[in-house]
């Protein structure tokens, strides 16, 4: 069975567990504490050079690690993963439009105030500054489509969705991205969804 | 003939037209200039509202956003892109990496010391520090292997090379780093490699 190796906390990580949900996949569940550098053991490393996770070994013992690209593994040939060519890159560049010009405000900032120390401000003011830019972006999109990419839920969704459904952890205020709370929703509508915190079967 | 969108400085730009000019694919380049704004006007944002070249505009009229979106879009069923689902993955694996751990530093140290004014000393500190991390985590990779992923010469290498290859521009010193440079030979000599500045057929 794949050993997912993950830490609760985690949005990067949570896009997987709910792709596997979502596939009915069973697989084992290593919890690592980031802020305790259990993803800098020698052990871990020699999994991913890179020391993130999520990082996922497979029955043949090889690793594959980088959200995104588990993600894109594992719905292949699935519902979640569309099958027309232009398709398939639009999940891309959504993808990769979450892990450049998303992830590194939205979930940072939430992880800023999840620290100890209270964040400083200044930082603070820049991933918001940049993340709203990202949430304008999606806003926008999700006012002439119900879904990112292929008008089907799939893997573009599940990326966008882990770190936006908590983007108030960081404090953002999302009152006025109406489209974007109904797509939150939607996500959350679809089989086999399950929540941030929630282990495998 | 689809339209690449793209401003000459770009190494991400650079990557898509890296793999078209190996593809011997013929395309018509619009040069937009990021510093003038240029990626922000009506017209632009029409086809890629996050306002970032790369973009290209198919024949049909419909756009692509994201380097390794494009790269992956046209390297469909190319000797670009591997055959094997697990190396198709750690292909992306490795453009993910490119895109969050290595483009945010890399590049962007190069991209503070082309603007007018000098760049912050602590800032370009930090981005020498994390891009450090990821040529360390290239440079340990490339001990092992030709090539980043599959045993073979693909995107994920062009994706890699665009920023690496004038890392010294952004004030890294790639002096130790024997993997890489010999790596940067390699992709350099591959069957219809372009410099950065070159054009379309």
């Amino acid at each position: 069975m794949p050993i997912l190796y993950d830490d609760p906390i985690s949005g990067n990580g949570y896009k997987v567990r709910l792709l596997l949900a979502q596939l009915d996949f069973s697989y084992e569940l290593v919890e690592l504490d980031i802020l305790n550098q259990e993803t800098h053991t020698p052990d871990f490393l020699a999994k991913n050079a890179n020391g993130k996770i999520p990082t996922i070994e497979l029955d043949d013992g090889r690793c594959l690690s980088e959200s995104n690209a588990i993600l894109f593994y594992f719905a292949q040939g699935s519902r979640y993963w569309p099958g027309e060519k232009f398709d398939q890159a639009d999940v891309m560049r959504w993808m990769c439009f979450e892990q450049y010009s998303h992830e590194p405000y939205v979930a940072v900032a939430r992880f800023l105030h999840h620290l100890p120390e209270a964040p400083d401000p200044e930082v603070i003011a820049e991933k918001h500054a940049k993340g709203y830019v990202a949430l304008d972006v999606m806003e926008q999109h999700l006012g002439e489509n119900d879904f990112f990419a292929a008008g089907q839920y799939s893997i573009a969704d599940i990326a966008l969705y882990a770190y936006t459904h908590v983007a108030e952890e960081g404090k953002f205020d999302l009152t006025s991205y109406s489209n974007i709370s109904k797509w939150l929703d939607r996500v959350s509508e679809q089989p086999g969804f399950v929540p941030m915190g929630s282990k495998p079967n």
